[in-house]
């Protein structure tokens, strides 16, 4: 997580709208939710929404406050405790798998708290500006509060999405355009291609180290594997094959009983499931979501294909669509779903998470910086695989070919997809 | 859970201010609570309020309501399935363990839900008054909502305690009187004693059938055991010796690292505890609470005592303490804390339930109602033990001698305490 | 674990034999097993066989010989460590689930080590004869190897029982008599009763303390309860049906998906059962087996029944049937099976241990003994459940109105059976 | 796994001189063993000795004999259920973490399996040579049956480790030469390299796709890092700093309470550890063993270096080291102990598996064949880490610069080393 040394330069004044802009936006995130939505914690993964509205406050108290504003108060002593994530830098915390069952602060103190942060980070700023040696904590604290506003809207239909009432977050109206779904694949030829991040703007460590690889000649699919296509695999038996699936996925299915995605339901012989409107016909249209690596993985072996790997994703990104179209799914961040494929988008971008056959691992010369915010990335470099991106609720300064994102082979609840490839 | 055949028969508008005067108690208990504290379960055992605020409420609609009120209509469709308990005979539920994980209903749906049981329970009392057969379901309904009562102090309690910002409840003022904490002994001689709930009130099913024991002659103790007393077993390393200890009790002690009753904790050299108004200091002359079987059997082992069986305790009440003393503790109901004995009262009643020797088994001649209510008592009867008393959280019309409670061994999330016994 | 004042002092030549006898009869229950077979501990209530033989062992070096033989050198200083069970007075020791992880000793070794604590002990008695402080101890070894030789045949079948080979462990011929399956009960009127032992020989010292009860009149059926009557209740759903069931029983159906006894499996639409000759068609004339305490109580509700307690059990067998008829069938010892009832004996005596309906707790006035000794029945007295009358792999002087035997309710790889009663 | 066309075509007196070499060799690794030692299970990646023995034959029987060799018969209709590891191809077989209840069949039984298994194939050969459709199926048997006699020792080892008694496997006696222990680097310019396996000989499917590979410059350690440098490791802290660790191997760390490599303990302030000749101090030359990926990873950033790729360890091995030194240690396959590194050995080949920062992934064009044996290698690429150059206890036809060798991170009961790397 670096910036240039070339960054541009922004006034105080520009810096404190970003900050009190995407502080904004996390608060809309909960706007249809009541108190009683803000505190249950149904899986470990899962945090409950008020700990993400401290956890994200606690970024900002924590690494500028705390110690750069002079006669700074903690809003609370405990609050650290309680707040703090995974910081083993940090001091002592609160068990992540307990998060759950902490009532108190109750949300409108923690709404206390995220005011006493943004007028003690607005008097800050204007103050004293932003001192170049804080620069890189603040903009990690931006860019971290927009994960977890990604985050957030994974927990929130998590935590809708197993109740049996299945209560919807806001009803979205989609335009349904007409979709281009034929299979064609883009070619890339063997060669030495250059990955990893190289410029002026904001990006993490991980993806950073511009680098050399070589890729032997392969094609990727120019668009995202649809719900109707994965359809095809559950009615041919797909879920019951173990031909197609690794060893540890297939122990997942049996043990776990899984027929479908997550959050899918087959009712009166339709495939229903649940989205942040509640529950709805699936879309044979829309990307698939809302699967993990191993279905990913399976789906693509049963095509006879299989998964990108990371760097393939970003060449043939970077080389059939360096830019982001106009009709990119996440432009209209309150439309909370996948939308069609149509026309010539390849939907690299923003339309949901894909799955790569990569495991998340180092870039060559990659080094953990010291202290707290070396914890970043660096320290979950093992059992996780690369996903690429984005999905509609990614914030837009996270899309780009070179960003990195990465998850536990088994979950699901984060909008996921996958593209096919194959070696030519 | 039976009423005499002879029991008073009272009119409709008695039995609807009784009904309303225990609904409205109810709610009482949770007005220092916000959403949010209404919605976790920190361990299977506590229930989150809301789910106790609406079980209470499915018990009145499931048994009177459904079936008998012509033309009512169920507030909710999915709330049977939501907020039945572990009645078979009503069909499939959710998963105890799960409660905590459901956001929704909120509260003040939930508070809807209550308002309109309550109102068709009026409307149908003042339209039919109480017919015969469905006096027992009545009654039931009311002694249980008054179980989930005390109950719901518990599950409050256990909420706040484990929250490391020690939220108080309310704010009790304890007044002191000079406490009696001699140890005297109350002698009864062998005999055939009579056991068991006789007379024309309501009652439970378990504790009916009359029937005579034979008791060797023994001695308990005329007062709880302190929480003086107990640091004394705790400071003479009574947690580390497993002389003191069944085997089951001294696993659970090495295995949860267990030191202290729960709620207490060793701060700078002195005892404190959490309680309904905070962290205090632990008062010695207190009767001890929030110790388990395992707890209670190793103090009174290490004493050279033992705990009195069921019956010892009952025959002793019944013969030493017929009547309940003015000032018993669970009078004022408002006081959430067990005071020190004072004068000749022996604290059989409303202090802190007491652990016996006894295993929660049926009396000569019970048997298991036919339907759902039959699933009231009878299949808990193994793997537990037998409390007899009642705590200050009790509801007076609880408090009897012959009332049974019961719970597992290693529980102490609610208020038990104990009392010493011997064979002599 | 007493001996009376008064017991007959046996001469050294007499305990000798006694002693050397009950040590051969452990290794004569081994005879048809090769080494694999001793090393194993499918679940973690079995213990491997070769753990057995060196346990005994072990107890007879522990609490004879390495204190009161001047000289006695340990066979091995690292087998107190591996084959103490649970004497914490004895220090540290392996943990019990851990016991089917060592290969070594090999079973050769334990038999030398058996070997050398039998020279060790002829040499002692030889040269002392039991010293009067020694008796007791010595006797508890006596009677403490006979409880490990039927555990042992448990645990062989266990080991064979699961083997999908189902291996033979001796082929016995059943001689079938004309049964006697009618269903009559016998009847015991209200009344003071003494129970618990009295006299001269053996005992433990959990059924010391003969103390009066008071019985309500009740009657109990004159046999077990067989194989045939327990099909019944299966064909008609008894597993399905909740109603039946203590609720922690119905969970461990459905848990487990139980549905039928241990050992049992339909079979082209049989029922076979494993028994110690190998596979078998179920005898319906036999007693049923292999039952834990949620099957024989569920079954004893579903005939409208329920079980008796351990003192209608025991004033039962002393009033109708005090001494032990020729046909028991433990007097075989070598034929590992229950045989069906014939004429009128009321099988009160080594067919099966009956389930009673009594938790296993102290009686009045007992102590636990100080030291280890003491640690042998008292700290097991709690959640579990009191079986009467013996099984045919129980030895002969283990079987008395008096003997209480225990297990948790879940379990039901022992010998187990029931006998129906009612209040009458 | 896969034979080139153009690969030696042996006699089939040879094929049957191989297999009847490879044969025996499995059953010499158990002559030090009694049947005991056979039987068990400590851990779920560890198989009892037996099993080794049967499901290399099993394999034989299955892909050989059953269906090619006209009127065989199944030694035991059986064993398919009992010995089939994870091929679901090849139908239902008894679950992995069970194979340690299983005392039957018996060692003896299973050696007469071989010997049945062995003849008929000796009988096969010499009556039918090896047909071609069948050579990659019997070479894959041998190679398969060489890794289970590595893991076998491995097994072996982890058996006889736990155990409080420290048995001796061998007494080994190791010739101690000079050690040469500088820290000197290999270094490796950046560049275009090819790997994976091209040739003519017998090798993995794993390993198969020669490709194309850029590699920043980079250096390696010319020796593996030896017990002494783990030594200054543990004694710094290392097991207590957070920094140095991969969060899950923290979490690893402490929930396991671990403070040194598998076997190793401190006794008297010394530093012990269990070897195959029973419990030796820790010789500081030699080269480290039984550390998990985790711990590799900690250590070779305490040394501020990481651990190579799997590439850069291949490309280093064949531009440094092409030919197999003839002081490698596993040349002599009784000795079973690393030894310390002498001379300009680089320690490349068979001294101890050292762990890499790859994942295990498919290569370029991988796919996985059709049938029981493409389930060989492929349905195990997720979540696992891989391993290069071999152990002492490698059979020298696996000890190849392309072989790939894979364990999950947390593993370290097989003999695992690490080599430090650097971006240069």
């Amino acid at each position: 997580m670096n910036t240039s040394d070339q960054a541009t330069i922004f006034s105080s004044k520009e810096y404190l709208n970003k900050f009190l802009e995407i502080r904004r936006m996390t608060e809309e995130i909960c706007e249809p939710l009541q108190p009683e939505d803000f505190v249950v914690q149904p899986v470990v993964d899962v945090s409950p929404p008020k700990w993400h509205l401290a956890h994200t406050t606690w970024f900002f108290e924590t690494f500028i406050l705390k110690d750069h504003m002079p006669g700074y108060k903690l809003f609370d002593d405990d609050y650290p405790f309680l707040f703090n994530s995974y910081y083993e830098n940090e001091g002592e915390r609160w068990v992540r798998a307990d998060r759950g069952v902490l009532t108190r602060p109750w949300v409108k103190e923690i709404m206390q708290y995220r005011a006493y942060v943004n007028e003690h980070m607005e008097q800050f700023l204007n103050t004293n500006g932003l001192p170049e040696e804080l620069r890189l904590a603040f903009e990690i604290g931006l860019n971290h509060e927009q994960q977890h506003q990604e985050l957030m809207v994974y927990d929130i239909k998590h935590i809708l999405g197993i109740n049996p009432l299945a209560p919807v977050y806001r009803n979205f109206k989609g335009e349904v355009s007409e979709p281009n779904l034929e299979e064609n694949y883009l070619a890339i030829p063997e060669g030495i291609y250059e990955v990893g991040y190289e410029g002026d703007e904001f990006h993490f460590d991980n993806e950073e180290g511009k680098h050399r690889v070589f890729l032997e000649s392969y094609k990727v699919l120019d668009r995202l594997v649809t719900a109707g296509e994965y359809i095809e695999f559950i009615e041919s038996g797909g879920y019951q094959d173990f031909s197609h699936w690794l060893m540890e996925g297939f122990e997942w299915v049996k043990k776990e009983g899984i027929k479908a995605p997550f959050y899918w339901y087959k009712k009166h012989g339709e495939w229903m499931y649940f989205t942040m409107s509640g529950l709805e016909k699936v879309n044979r249209n829309q990307p698939l979501t809302h699967i993990n690596f191993y279905e990913a993985d399976a789906f693509s072996k049963w095509k006879g294909k299989r998964l990108p790997t990371e760097f393939e994703w970003e060449v043939a990104c970077k080389l059939h669509q360096p830019n982001i179209p106009q009709s990119a799914n996440f432009l209209d961040k309150r439309n909370y779903r996948t939308m069609p494929r149509v026309g010539d988008d390849y939907q690299f971008y923003g339309d949901a998470w894909e799955w790569t056959n990569s495991a998340y691992l180092p870039y060559p010369g990659y080094t953990i910086a010291d202290g707290a915010l070396g914890e970043y990335n660096g320290k979950f470099m093992v059992n996780q695989m690369v996903l690429r991106g984005g999905s509609f609720a990614t914030m837009r300064n996270h899309i780009r070919p070179t960003y990195r994102n990465f998850f536990h082979p088994h979950l699901r609840w984060h909008f996921t997809g996958l593209r096919l490839a194959e070696t030519t």
